[in-house]
C-alpha cells in the first residue's frame, strides 16, 4: 500500500516538539487566566519582533483573533471591507456578524484574493454618506491571501495610506502570516516587519505553523488592549490555564522558530511549484499551490499516495506545512511534471 | 523559607499525566476541527456515562460551554433565571448577554447559592405575561454551587419538574460537576447520573479537575447539537486541532479518572473541614471551604506557607484540587484547629 | 415661476383625508399600546382580506416590519437570501444585521431586482452544509421590486414551493405591495391574494400609499405573532397611543382605499409610460418608471417643473403617488415623448 | 350610570388640539425622513430651551429614545446603572439588552426610585476592575421617577459630578420630564434647565403630555448626533414622513405648551393630594400619586366612576394628565378624603 503523502492542509499538522516542550515546562501552577508569568511576556516579545509598541493577547482560534481585533475598529452599525473570498466572509460561520453585533462585511473583488486601494475605492465611493447606507469603518486583508499571495511592503503602505485617508482601520488576518513573512524577508525580525507593514492590528497565526491552540491578537495601538481583553472574556475566550497558550507562542517566537517553520513549508511549496510549469493559477508566494489539473490527473496523483483537495472541477490545491517531508514535496513536484 | 501549600483555586492546577499522555498520543495528523476520530467518540462516551442519549461537544472554557448550552433554551428576548451570585452573573464578563444576544439574567436569592422551585416561583410569578416584561425561558443552576454546595438527586428532580411545568429549559453549570458527583455517588457512572439529574444540558468541567483546555457541552436532547455546533463555530470556538481537546476529555472519562481526581480533592477538603469546627460558613459538599477567620488568623496561616483567598473581611476560602497533597490538607486542617 | 410637479418619490406624499379622519376619530382615550379597540380589529381585517388566517401588528416603518417578520424565520447564525439591490441590503442602514443579531444577507442577482428559484439555487447550492458556512434560513422578496416589477401569482407559487422544499421561510417586503396588487388584480380582495401569493409573512406598506406612520406586519402563521410582539416591544416599536396607527390601517383597508389609491398611482405611471417608448429600462408594473434620458433631457424636464431623481448618469426615476394629479402625469408623458 | 373619571395613566390621553393643528399644517409634501424643514429646526429649538448646545432627534417611543441615547455612552461589554424599579429594567421588554448588544443593567436601590451618588458608589465600588466583571459605563436616572419624585437641581449636580468623576455617562429618562420641570421651575426655560441639570442626554417625553407619537432624544454633546442617527435608522426608527413627528415636538415647544400642559396635570395631582393626608406613599412631585387604600376603599372609589390602577394589595396609583378635568381631580381628592 502506498504511504500517504499529505498536502491537504496545514491546519491539522502535529505540534512542533519545541512547542510541546514549552507547554510541559509550563505545567507548574501559576496565576490563572492571563495573569501568569508567560502571558506577561507577550507584549514585550511582539514589541521586540515588530519594532514598535504593541499589545498582544493569546486566543485559541484565528476566527476569534480576527473578530476581536475588528471590534476595535468597527462599530455595530458600520462595515468591514474584505475580499469576497476572504475567510471571514466565506469560512467563519458568520463570526464577524456575531462579534461585531451585526456589522456588515462589504465584499470587494481583487486578483489573487488581494485588495487594492483602487478596488476598495470603487466599492465604497458610491456609498452615500447618509444613514440609509452602512458606512465602512475598517478594512481587513489576509496575509497570505486565500490564494497564497503575499502583499509586498509597498502594497501594504499604499493600503495603510488609503485607510488612514478615509478614516478606516486596517486589520490583517495572518493565519499564514509566517509564510508571507518567509516569502518576503530574510530574517525573522525584518520579515515580520515587512509582512505586517503599517497595519493597525494583526491576527498572527501559529497553529498552522507548529502550534497547538494559540494565535496572537497583536494590537499596534496598545490603547486598544483593554477593549480586546474585555471582549475576549465576554466571548468565552479567556482560558483559565492561559499559561499553556502563552508558552506555545513564546516557543514559536523563541529563536525564530515560527520563521524557520514557515521557510521550510515555503521551500517545500517552491519545490512542488518547480514541477507545475504552465499549471499554476496563482504565483506561489507562501505555502499553497493552486494547480490546473484534470480529474484523471488528480486520480493519478492520489494513486501515488498524494492527499490533497480538489479546487473546483479543473484544479487541485496543495498545502505544505512545517512538517512536510522534503522528499514528499520533491516527489510531488516530479509527479506533477510527469503528468 | 516556608514551602507554598496552595489552596487558592483549582483553576490553575497542573495537567494530569494521563491527560498529557493522551494529548501526545493525538499528535499524528487527523481531520481538522471536530472531524477527527477522537471527537467522533464523544457522543457515545457521554451517552454511556449518563445512560441516556446525549450529544457532546468540546469547548475551551466553561463560559463558552454555559453560554452555548443556554442558547438552545433562551431566545434573545427571554431571560435565564440564575442565582444572584452565579458565575454567569458575577464572573463571566457579561458573556451570557453576548451569546444570548441581550437576553436577561433574572437573579434569584437562595441559601448556599442554590436555587429552589419556591425561590424561582417567587421571582417569576409576579412577572406579568405581557410584552413589557422579559419572560423567563430557562433556569441555570450550578453543581457544585458557588459555595461548594451540591444539589441532591431529589432537589434536581424537583427543579426539573418545576422547569418542565413552566416550560423552561434547565441547564447545569458543572465547572465542578465532578466534585458534586464524587460527593453524591460511589461510582463514576452512578455518581454522574445522580449529580446531573434530569437537566437538559450540562457544562461538564474538566479543566479544574486535571484537564488543560477542554470542557464538554453535554446536550441531553441531541437534537440541539446542530445549534450548538453552528454557534460554537460562530463564536470562534471551533479549534482546528480539536483532537487535542477531545483527547483530554476522553482521557478524563477513561477508567473514571475524572471521578478519582474529584474524590481526591473532596477528601482533602474533608480533611481540612475536620479542623474547622464551628467555623464553616457552608457545609463542605465538594472541594471548597468557606471558613470564618480573623485577619490575624489568616496572617498566621499564611506565615505557615498556606496560600488562599480572603472571603470578605471575616473569612477565607480554601480550594482543594486533584493534585493537593494529603499532607498539606492535613497540615492545614490542624493549623486551623490550632488557631 | 413654474409650478413643481413632483415625481421624486411616494414616500413623502401627504396623508389621505380619510386617514386623517380616522385618526381624529381615534382621539378619545382607549387602552394604551395595542390594547385598544382598533388594534384588536387588525387580525380579522387582514384575515378577511387575504382569505386565510393571519395575525397583524402595526409598526411605524417598513424597515421594522421587514426585520420583525424576518426574525420569525432566521436565527442569528443563519442567512436571508435577498436580491443584491434589495432595500434591506442597500437602504436600511444595516437594520437586518441588528434585528437578526448578526445574521447574514445572502445576495442574489436577478433581472428587474426579482428573484427566481433558479437564481437562488445557484447561490445556495454551493454552500457546504457545514458549520463553517452560514446556511440560508429564509428568502426575502420585494413586491413591487426595487425596479417597479411585480411577481405574478405563478412566480410566487414557484418561489414558495422552492422555499418549502429547502426548508426556508419566505417573506415579502411590500412597501409598494398595493401597487403590485393593483397591477395584478381587479378587486381589492382578489388582488391582495394574488399579489401576496403563498408567502409566510408580508410587510404591507401603507405609508407610501396615503398613510402617515403605520405599516402592517402580516403573519400567515398566527403562531408567530407572539414572537413578533415581544420583539416589537424590545425594539422600541410598541407605541403607547397605538390606536392612531391602527386607525390609519383600518382606514386604508376600509372600502379598499389602499387599492383605489394604488390604482390611481399606477394609472398615472402608465400615462407617463405611454410617452416613454423605447426608453423604459423596466416594464412598468407598479408606480415607478426608470427611463433612459440624457443629462440635457433631464435638465429640460426640470425646466418644465418636473421633479425627479437621476438614476445613474443615463436615466431618470419617476414615482407616482396616490395624490399625483392626472394632468401632471399626462404632461410628463407628453414632455418625455417630445424630448 | 356614573361617568368615567380617568386616572389610569397619561399614556393614552388624547392629542392636544395645537398638536393636531401642527400636524395638519405639515401635510404638504417635504423631503422625506428627517430632511424636512420642520426636523431641521429641532436642534435650535432645544438649544434655545436649554441654553446650551444640543442636537435633537425625534423618535416614536421613549423606549427607543432611552436606548439610542444610552448607546452613545455604553459599549456592549459595559453596564448601565439604573434603579431596580426603573422603566428600562422593568417595563421595556429588554430593549436595553437589544440596543446595547447585551450590555448589563446594574440595579441600584434608592428611595422613591431615585438614585444617589452614595447608593451608586455602594453598588459599583465592589466591582473588581478586571475583565471577569462587567464595568459600569453609564448611569440612567428617571425624571420624574417611577414614583413621581423629582430630582432637584442640586441632586442632579451631585450625580453629574459623581458620574464625571467615575468616567460614566449620565442619561435622563424624561418620559415625564415636563412634570418634573413644572414642579421645579416657574417658566418653561428656567424649569427645563433646572430639571435637566447637567446630564449628558435626555429622552424628553411629549407623548404623555399631549403629543401623539414623538419624543425627542436630546444630546448635550452634539458630537454624538451621528451615532444616534445611524442607530436610529438601523433600529427601524427613521420614519419617512418625519415631518409629522417634528411638527408635534415643535408644537409642544411653541409658547411653552409642554410646560403649560404639565402644570395643569401637576395642579390636578396636587388637588387630589390635598385629600390624601396620611395616605401618600411618596411626596407628590409630578403628576402621579401612590395612595394607601384598602380594597374596599378602592371599590368604593370605582363605584363613583374613578378609574385607576391598584398598586399592590394596599394602595392605588392615580395619574393626572394634560386633559384631566379640574372638577374630576377635585372630586377625587374629596372622595379620598371622605373614605
Amino acid at each position: 500500500m502506498t504511504e500517504t503523502r499529505p498536502f491537504l492542509s496545514d491546519n491539522a499538522a502535529p505540534v512542533h516538539p519545541r512547542v510541546w516542550e514549552a507547554m510541559r515546562a509550563a505545567d507548574s501552577a501559576d496565576n490563572p487566566y492571563d495573569g501568569d508569568a508567560l502571558s506577561a511576556r507577550l507584549d514585550d516579545a511582539f514589541t521586540e519582533l515588530f519594532g514598535r509598541d504593541c499589545a498582544a493577547e493569546w486566543v485559541a482560534t484565528g476566527t476569534a483573533a480576527n473578530c476581536l481585533a475588528l471590534a476595535t475598529m468597527c462599530q455595530p452599525h458600520g462595515g468591514v471591507v474584505c475580499h469576497e473570498e476572504a475567510h471571514i466572509e466565506v469560512d467563519e460561520g458568520g463570526a464577524p456578524g456575531f462579534f461585531l453585533h451585526g456589522a456588515k462585511l462589504m465584499l470587494c473583488a481583487g486578483d489573487g484574493a488581494k485588495l487594492t486601494p483602487e478596488a476598495i475605492a470603487a466599492l465604497i465611493d458610491p456609498i452615500r454618506p447618509d444613514v440609509h447606507q452602512v458606512q465602512p469603518h475598517a478594512i481587513a486583508i489576509t496575509q497570505a491571501s486565500e490564494y497564497g499571495r503575499s502583499y509586498s511592503a509597498e502594497e501594504l503602505r499604499a493600503l495603510a495610506a488609503f485607510a488612514s485617508d478615509r478614516g478606516l482601520g486596517l486589520h490583517m488576518d495572518g493565519a499564514r502570516f509566517a509564510n508571507s513573512a518567509a516569502f518576503l524577508g530574510n530574517s525573522a525580525q525584518q520579515a515580520a516587519r515587512q509582512a505586517a507593514g503599517p497595519v493597525d492590528s494583526l491576527a498572527f497565526g501559529f497553529i498552522k505553523n507548529g502550534g497547538m491552540s494559540a494565535e496572537a491578537v497583536v494590537l499596534f495601538d496598545p490603547g486598544q488592549a483593554d477593549l480586546v481583553r474585555y471582549r475576549c472574556k465576554r466571548g468565552g475566550h479567556l482560558q483559565c490555564k492561559g499559561r499553556y497558550l502563552a508558552a506555545q507562542i513564546l516557543a514559536m517566537l523563541d529563536d525564530g522558530l515560527w520563521f524557520a517553520n514557515a521557510r521550510h513549508a515555503n521551500a517545500a511549496a517552491q519545490e512542488i511549484a518547480s514541477g507545475c510549469e504552465g499549471r499554476l493559477l496563482h504565483p506561489v508566494e507562501a505555502n499553497e499551490l493552486f494547480v490546473t489539473m484534470s480529474a484523471d490527473e488528480r486520480e493519478a496523483l492520489r494513486g501515488q499516495g498524494f492527499a490533497f483537495y480538489d479546487w473546483g472541477a479543473q484544479a487541485a490545491r496543495f498545502v505544505t506545512s512545517w512538517d512536510t517531508r522534503e522528499e514528499d514535496a520533491r516527489a510531488l513536484g516530479q509527479a506533477i511534471a510527469s503528468l
